[in-house]
């Protein structure tokens, strides 16, 4: 059960692809069917499996989240109570919820076996940089 | 470590059950206790595990996705980039971003541990028909 | 492969905390490394894992969930049709499908990879207070 935590750095908020680490993890292990876990250690980004052909689907997508999920401080969004750590936090928290915080990829012939035009990103919520740990789990 | 993929024709966007087939995989593979890992290998389709009783619930999960992300020529959506591929391309990509495209469901006494009302589903969210693979992979 | 299923009661809608059990039920099995899944078997409460420092979040995270997706008696929701069960079933059923029915989490050093500010919580989306399964799975 081969297991490891990467770190990625974020410059604000954003999707950041990841593919070819857990590709490079998987293939080290030299194992050649199983599942791949991702797990990511903090509730203010999250895990997405998107498309990695064109950027301007990361763009929109990042936009939709935006607006679905404003700053604390949008007069639409006065309700929220927890701001003390600035008017990007709590929406942080809600695209957390609605994304993912693990996704099970299945490996097989020493591969993951993502479609086509799928590839794995960190989805960073938080306006500032952020050191970010994701622990990869390759499993039976 | 039993896998497999299996495809499913959607006749568009909708909710589409595939729990016998999942659960008729986990019956030939003869293991009594496990984690089914189901991924669906698309960025504009995923996974939901709802209510299999009332067809009504599937109808209007599937509004509710509908209004939330209409397509991208909606006048609410003219700030979508992404619309080479149709208006109904970057709402699939956002939908299947909102929902899994992953999801574990323990096997125990040689049966998949779903509750009583659950079903297993792929919600397609491109409006033409498509066809549609998925991993199965029974591990440990 | 140590599985067993845990019963949370509900006193109505909120987000409900078991890291303990989960934690428990891992210690118990003196595993050192391994994966482990959580499975909710229902279909109008969900999972999530979220920051466990401010009761706000949780708080803020419910609250944004009820402005999402109101009741089907709000005039916003009057195109619901799956309204037998009360105002407060389809709109339990779509926020479950928004957020996550399993959660894998890595076990290392026999203990959940969770991050420092990481809690498990049940997401409980109906009014009434309700009895739900959990199914927790330790695999490798």
């Amino acid at each position: 059960m081969p297991q490891t935590i990467i770190n990625l750095s974020t410059r604000g908020a954003g999707i950041y692809e990841f593919t070819d680490q857990a590709a490079h993890f998987v293939a080290r292990t030299g194992m050649e069917e199983g599942l791949l876990t991702v797990f990511v250690r903090h509730t203010s980004c999250s895990l997405l499996i998107q498309e990695n052909a064109d950027p301007d689907v990361k763009r929109d997508l990042d936009q939709f989240f935006k607006r679905l999920v404003p700053h604390s401080d949008d007069p639409s969004m006065r309700w929220i109570v927890h701001t003390a750590e600035g008017p990007d936090d709590m929406p942080a928290h809600i695209k957390a919820a609605l994304t993912q915080v693990s996704i099970g990829i299945p490996v097989g012939e020493g591969r993951l076996m993502l479609g086509t035009w799928q590839g794995l990103y960190l989805f960073e919520h938080r306006d500032r940089p952020h050191r970010r740990e994701i622990v990869l789990h390759l499993g039976g």
